[in-house]
């Protein structure tokens, strides 16, 4: 693609395609781009989401994939998973969007029975062991003197005390609380906006949006305070949440996600903090955490 | 408000006021909330923007405020007031919406004829004068040596070249070019999603959203590359563009906006930056500048 912010974007990306190269490049070599990478990706740089821990929240006007954590929230995620299996959701509401900040699910007067063995967990940082399997990136941060990737999700770290934990950016999914640092996941919501960093380590998040993210972000935004639906707003039904795994295969969304680890998401990485497309005047060289592009694709029926 | 990401938020937030004090709070009074500090303001920590550098964007579903900045890109500025004033936008639509990236409106044909004057210009830095009136703030960033506030708006500066450009924050205004650095601003976008900020000191930044942006971040998101919509998808239209002063005081939106050089923004800063709400466990001690909450408020009837 010629340019993010285009005049005549259609036309130059149907130039760039009949050409084969790129307007403003001076060797006359197209620069690579996001989708070239993706493109010649070797099978083995993606990776499929365990169906036994992926989600789907369903809206009537469409799904909405989470991909949850495991071994990030192990507490939260059991829970999420007996509230999902025992229809706790079902027939609930979306009951807050609020712009810039985020969506959220729930049971707003907590009449739900919650099914047994939900208790209370305070994930505010990952899990032990997260350490080791923590990705640095060598770029900056202002939030965590190191950032990079965990299980695939963003994520910082503080090399002193070899603490881990789920960043907020766009599309990650986490549980609201009380005051008291425990939550139980009955309170789900969706980053729709600016990354709230400031949510670090204060709030457990339990996994990330693989798909559908639009759904929630294009939400009308509740007049009341926080973002709240105020009567008589309309209200978004929860249809249904599932496990993937409870659901036949034929029902699945068939997704696959670019693993951090491969050499693919490295070029990706290296093509989004050097862009060298003739449209960029001023290049960053760096690039930050919330900004990094996690690649997802629907697998062509042909190959699943 | 008792905390951001809140379970029995509204039950918590009429407790707390009837209570006046926080449930979390160890000492007993209530930690100061952003709130407060509004309301507590002092009349000249507000400025009314400008009306003749105020645009308005109608939409069917209702007005974007948007604030010009003319001191910083004073070409586009003009030419942007030269092409709402001879109605170029009028009737046109919104052409794309990407998720958590923009919304722009434009004539995508350019069949459009533009008034006389209109020049292209290459402002992606601000003009001569800016660095003077730059406000700094101690917090560290990614994308710029130095940020603060420049005319009110979010801002980077290189002490060096003592050059300074306005920041791709949520809610900003921008005008797309092709691959040269000029553009005539017959291209406008806003940001709605995490903050795009490498496309600082590459594509002009004309002003921002003061209100109703969630007009604009709640649309459908478009089915295209790049978020542009294809028909059959329902086309936004833009009902009328105007700039404020253009219209009799009665059919302004009275707005206030937050001086940045203030008392009291310097203490909402510390706030944010400082939670000392009893819901935060991990406080950051400082904010990124695109987290950084720039208050506005409509003016009761009373006092306008």
């Amino acid at each position: 693609m010629t340019h993010d912010i285009g005049r005549h974007l259609r036309v130059a990306a149907a130039l760039m395609l009949a050409l084969g190269l790129h307007a403003g490049s001076t060797a006359g070599a197209r620069p690579v781009t996001v989708s070239d990478l993706l493109a010649t990706a070797r099978p083995q740089d993606w990776r499929r989401p365990d169906p036994d821990s992926t989600l789907y929240l369903e809206l009537a006007s469409g799904r909405v994939v989470i991909e949850l954590a495991p071994r990030v929230a192990p507490q939260h995620v059991a829970n999420i998973k007996a509230l999902v299996r025992s229809h706790y959701f079902d027939g609930l509401a979306i009951v807050r969007v609020q712009d810039n900040y985020v969506v959220q699910w729930a049971d707003p007067d907590h009449h739900r029975a919650l099914p047994s063995g939900i208790g209370m967990a305070a994930e505010l940082t990952a899990a032990p062991g997260a350490d080791a399997r923590f990705e640095a990136l060598p770029d900056q941060d202002l939030y965590a003197r190191e950032v990079g990737f965990l299980d695939g999700f963003p994520a910082g770290r503080d090399p002193h005390s070899h603490t881990v934990w789920l960043a907020h950016c766009y599309g990650m999914v986490g549980v609201g609380r009380d005051d008291p640092p425990e939550s139980d996941g009955t309170e789900m919501y969706a980053v729709i906006g600016h990354a709230p960093r400031h949510l670090d380590r204060n709030v457990a998040l339990v996994g990330r949006v693989l798909n559908g993210v639009e759904l929630l972000s294009s939400l009308p935004r509740g007049s009341g305070e926080m973002g709240f639906y105020v009567p008589p707003e309309p209200v978004v039904p929860i249809v249904s949440m599932h496990v993937a795994s409870d659901l036949p295969e034929a029902e699945r969304t068939p997704l696959e996600v670019l693993r951090t680890d491969s050499p693919t998401f490295k070029a990706v990485l290296d093509q989004r903090r050097n862009r060298r497309e003739g449209w960029f005047k001023y290049n960053p060289g760096h690039i930050e955490l919330c900004n990094i592009p996690l690649p997802v694709r629907i697998i062509p029926a042909t190959t699943h």
